[in-house]
């Protein structure tokens, strides 16, 4: 049937076809000497690759910005600028005379000279530098070997291979050209995860080895449902992913036709599907698959493809032109969730990020900086009152009160200047660490509305790093504990009439929904192209038939018997989609 | 009042002292090149600098295995090795002469580029060893400043300020000459942190930028309660702190006349005081110090001190060792709890290592080891049936379930070779992760007793690292839902009378052993040292009357009002040890 990996599903889809490799051509090189009298023609040819790669980055940087609406193009100015430097225009053609290395051997050598230069300054935001000229002196030695990077295209398309997606790649990600993606690491929250999911680009990432089983000319399957690739699979093998990509795009197109309908339950019980967006372009999703509003908008996400920070007005102005697209929807933004994995410019080095010094702790500490966010958020308020403020990384009670002691400073200045906004805006929690689900029913007399965060509610309470391949089997939503703090949650907020979502990636996966509707949840929001799957379940699911299910569960003792039930309820209450999602797995 | 500088409490006591400055003499050194004459009188100054670090290190060695009786001095043979090589006796040299740089720089050079070697191999084991070259370069480079590596001693003693407490530093650690410990980094499991606590040196690591504050000469106080080190203090706060110390001692001394009295509350309710130990030397402080048993044998600080894995026969020879000096009382052998910030000879580089693939995790995979650390423990029975089988890290019941097949396994095995044991040996688990604490009436019906680590329960249910001082305000023992969490696996434990434990760092802190009690705990485990201060409280407190202060805590919110209750709590019912311990902060 082929060679079968397992890696963590980023952007679900399956992908057949042949793959590019994007090896790291800095790495393992071994050192060539040339005679003497080919210096000069070994500096022509490293000076051709170099206007090869300058007249590259113009190109793609003028392709770029005609496709991507958010013009994001910062990292190709960046390599562009990088090219003059001396670094590639001196350094290296000095070490070809001076040491009679070839180009290649010169570049790879004084990349580790800078290397070390930059480590000794010890500066997190130099090492994150050092990785873009590493990038570009990669393109510039796939020059040398002879190489042209190849780009799939729609004409000619392909599934990408790397160690991992580097951030001129992103860039090119595009729906047709990409079908697929696979790599060696890469975590399911960085920007190329979200990119490849909002453009429906079929992606596992987080494959260990996955170089020393794949070759140039191999064809893969890239099943992004299960985390699996599959490298020169049998005919048998491809026939039947093909049956399944077929049932689940034809399952998609029937979702699809849903989307204008009322979203109530069998039972008339009313339903809110709103969508977690990251930027313009998945809001423009969002419009279009039906989002009835706005969970969970990513601000740190806009911040990071700006690659900086952004002072009062500018955030005004970016949120005013997602609250007009939204306008008369509910639209929550959720204030900086940096730290972690996500970093602007200087990330802090820490032994353990996820149990580090993120999000709002690090706004507790910057205080002005937060006050600016809420600030732009509060005066935006005036294009759509129905603006929510999310904060994320609750611990306690202590924070909320700190909080909403700072949100009332920002309430006071704001009237004082005289600027209209919403003065009883909305302020909710993200309920993501643990004790904020024990303590959720006196959080909630604090706040207007709970997030349930289940990405990392399901990280903390299992203490399982939900990219790290070595324990994703540890992972387990499923587990009781987890679906009993998530039942803590829901009962408290429903308790106080207040409204509670999820907006982690339990609420969009088919095996979960009816469970949650079953526990009470009456918000969904997902990523914008998983609100027709969603929506779909749900239209043929009854509130009181799910209370049943949630009742049968909550008895079981392992995710595995809890599974079991959830996949003969799938099966039995939505046997199409139950087809497109679970075929078996081994075959 | 002197400079005021704050970092992690890592071993209780207060030191006034002198300061001995470890600097990393490798880090930002100055290239400095020597006229072509002088390169015979540098290769010889280099060469003697090297003799004094091979007649050190002869030296240090047979002195440490004087002082040791684990004869842990591996570290000292590996530095002596390390001298006769190439690196230092040749290539340092070698250097001089082609470059003319001065032995210091040549050092550095050679180090520099060693590094990248060893870097290009991409072996954590070899990144480990390049720490210990680095050391050893250091020592040497202090020889060639013209320092010797001033070491405190009983006659002169001293603090010991370093960016890090190196393993040859370790060694030396001796009540009396090193007065106290302030380090910018090290975690509070770190092997530098457990000795200084079995040996009782005041110590605090983690405190950010020291360096940048601290110098030769200076005098400095080590709090290692509070976690503060104050700079150059004023005569005042010299004298106030002179008093704690002495009240201290005071108090240290009238609790220990009481190891021999039975542990119970003054309504005569029976506890069982018992026992933390790494190895040896900490066994013996505890036998001295009244154990009722040992709580938590950590195994892999066995392993780690032996710097490698031990087959069966030589785990079975070491744990009889223990079972033997404990005979007739309870020993609980964690099985290996690696990873996270704990390793033998090969850490798996993960991006949060506390949530990942760590302990049990590991043993799951590692089938082989497992099982023969199962056998070795019950083996080892023979010498004493009240051996227990501790079982760190578990997030489900799958996991125990796998577990019990295992031990099944191994008695069915142990049986057919005819092998004596106790056949019943109880088997336990931690409750340490937040999912096990919320499953905890589940739990405990597959096993036999609960040992709750509390500094990982807390760590992961408020998403803190308790070693990155970023965040070190976030954690915090006293949140409701850790109480909440702790409340419920005690109940859990005693509904089904099977016993229960903590044995984390909150059962030894004057300030929640009273609520502990109240909470309905009845066994506290505690590093040795600190087993007459618990008995102590334990001795005037009444199990009735600590009921009563949980109730009152448990309709508290925030840590700080809990916080508040406890201090109030203990100075109204031990005033001396409020005195002692919860003097004010500020002055």
């Amino acid at each position: 049937m082929g060679y079968f990996l397992r890696g963590i599903p980023i952007s679900r889809g399956i992908a057949i076809g042949r793959v590019v490799l994007r090896h790291d051509l800095m790495k393992n090189i071994r050192y060539t000497r040339i005679e003497a009298e080919k210096v000069m023609d070994e500096i022509e040819a490293y000076q051709k690759a170099l206007e090869t790669i300058r007249q590259e980055t113009l190109v793609m940087r003028e392709q770029a910005q005609q496709r991507l609406s958010d013009k994001n193009t910062s990292i190709l100015d960046f390599h562009y600028n990088l090219i003059q430097e001396d670094f590639f225009q001196k350094d290296v053609i000095k070490r070809i005379e001076s040491d009679y290395y070839n180009a290649l051997s010169a570049l790879h050598y004084e990349l580790s000279l800078l290397k070390k230069r930059f480590e000794e300054l010890e500066s997190d935001y130099f090492q994150a530098r050092f990785l873009d000229i590493k990038e570009l002196a990669n393109r510039i030695a796939h020059v040398l070997q002879g190489g042209v990077v190849e780009r799939p295209t729609r004409e000619n398309p392909a599934i990408i291979v790397a160690e991992e997606i580097s951030s001129a790649e992103v860039l090119h990600l595009e729906k047709g050209a990409v079908q697929g993606l696979a790599t060696e690491s890469g975590s399911t929250t960085s920007h190329a995860a979200i990119i490849a999911e909002s453009l429906e680009i079929p992606a596992v990432f987080g494959i260990k080895d996955l170089f020393n089983f794949i070759k140039k000319g191999d064809t893969i399957i890239v099943d992004g449902y299960k985390g699996i690739v599959i490298i020169n699979p049998d005919e048998a093998t491809v026939h039947s992913y093909e049956q399944l990509q077929r049932n689940y795009i034809a399952q998609e197109e029937a979702n699809f036709h849903l989307i204008n309908l009322p979203s109530r339950t069998t039972d008339d019980v009313g339903i809110t599907l709103m969508a977690n967006v990251s930027n313009s372009m998945e809001l423009n999703i969002a419009l279009r698959h039906g989002a009835e509003g706005i969970g969970l908008l990513r601000s740190e996400m806009i911040f990071m493809q700006n690659q900086r920070m952004m002072n009062e007005n500018e955030q005004f102005d970016l949120y005013r032109e997602f609250l007009i697209l939204f306008s008369g929807k509910p639209v929550t933004i959720r204030t900086l969730d940096l730290g972690g994995d996500k970093f602007l410019n200087n990330p802090v080095h820490e032994a353990n990020p996820f149990l580090g010094w993120r999000s709002i702790r690090i706004f507790l500490k910057e205080k002005d900086f937060f006050k600016q966010q809420l600030r732009a958020i509060m005066r935006s308020s005036v294009f759509n009152d129905n603006v929510k403020i999310l904060i994320p990384m609750i611990s306690s009670l202590s924070e909320v009160q700190q909080i909403k002691a700072i949100l009332q400073e920002c309430i006071a200045e704001l009237k004082k200047e005289g600027r209209p906004f919403n003065y009883k805006i909305p302020l909710g929690i993200m309920v993501e660490i643990p004790s904020a689900a024990v303590m959720a029913s006196t959080l909630i007399k604090e706040v207007d509305f709970f997030s349930i965060g289940t990405n990392d509610l399901v990280q903390y309470t299992l203490a399982t790093d939900r990219g790290n391949p070595n324990v994703s089997e540890y992972y387990q939503p499923l587990n009781p504990a987890v679906l009993a703090l998530i039942r803590l949650t829901i009962r408290a907020a429903t308790a106080q009439r207040k409204p509670v979502s999820v907006c982690g990636e339990m609420a969009r996966d088919p095996l979960y929904v009816r469970l949650l509707l079953g526990m009470g949840l009456r918000i969904f929001s997902v990523n914008p192209a998983y609100l027709p799957l969603v929506k779909s379940i749900l239209l043929k699911s009854s509130a009181q038939q799910t209370k049943e299910l949630w009742n049968t569960v909550k008895k079981l003792k392992t995710h595995e018997e809890i599974g079991e039930v959830l996949r003969e309820d799938l099966k039995k209450h939505c046997p199409e989609i139950y087809d497109s999602y679970f075929y078996e797995e081994e075959r």
